[in-house]
């Protein structure tokens, strides 16, 4: 009996733990929710070595950010970028449309949290499954040395 | 007085054209309100001669469609295609970004209206006005030949 007990609580623990979303190493970064709802701000291609089609959205705090061209972007802004393998149309070869998704990639406006990386926490996603603690290591040096004029982040809204 | 009376009555009618959304030749297809905040359905990269990043948007009739698989797409639907010169980005080279905006498209459900092109209007934009006659020409002969499978619409939602 008090097996059988242990078991379900074992059991409940799994199922709380699955339930709950996976976070980023060193951020804790989640997979936001709606996110493929949100509006676009630009799509972006990625040659080789990745070869992907890309489409970053923004939460309606982005959205509003970026109508009043305020930067920093405020805290509670979140990015996220969609990304998919460059595959070429059959129907219409002169186009390259999105094939296998890759990664979905994330970031999180908190300037108390992040402190230490320009305010933005990072999260990289795979199948829904966070990415290894490497690679999260890899995100701030990146953005930080490329796009400090603009708070850190690459994308502008499309015109 | 006559002739100021008739130069208001110009200037009023002027002005009511220019405030009227310009139509498309042949379908009489507007640019709809608020496409930009619309959902994405996907990306796509337009190789040479055109070299151009596109985003295609839904309305919440294509939307609802999309995600119950529904085809043909019902009366309502509005797809609006969102095109960019595809340019290097300085920031990161190995990444194109959208560049100036070149062309806004438009198709429209209608099975009635439309019923001789597959109950579909086409419109096609330039910096907010309508292309010519023979752009428009073109539009159902390609979606007719290479998209009949589904209901004449190139576009897929990415994964």
């Amino acid at each position: 009996m008090k097996s059988l007990l242990l078991s379900l609580l074992f059991a409940a623990t799994g199922l709380a733990r699955a339930a709950a979303p996976a976070a980023s190493p060193i951020y804790g970064v989640t997979l936001p929710e709606g996110y493929r709802q949100w509006q676009f701000i630009a799509p972006a291609h990625e040659t080789a070595p990745l070869d992907e089609l890309r489409v970053v959205v923004g939460n309606p705090v982005a959205m509003a950010a970026i109508e009043k061209n305020q930067l920093p972007f405020p805290d509670g802004t979140v990015l996220v970028k969609l990304a998919w393998k460059h595959v070429q149309s059959a129907e219409s070869p002169p186009a390259y449309v999105p094939g296998k998704a890759t990664t979905v990639q994330v970031m999180v406006k908190d300037s108390r949290k992040y402190a230490a990386t320009g305010g933005w926490g990072f999260g990289r996603f795979i199948d829904g499954k966070p990415a290894d603690e490497a690679q999260h290591q890899t995100c701030w040096g990146c953005h930080q040395a490329l796009v400090k004029n603009h708070d850190f982040v690459f994308t502008r809204l499309a015109p």
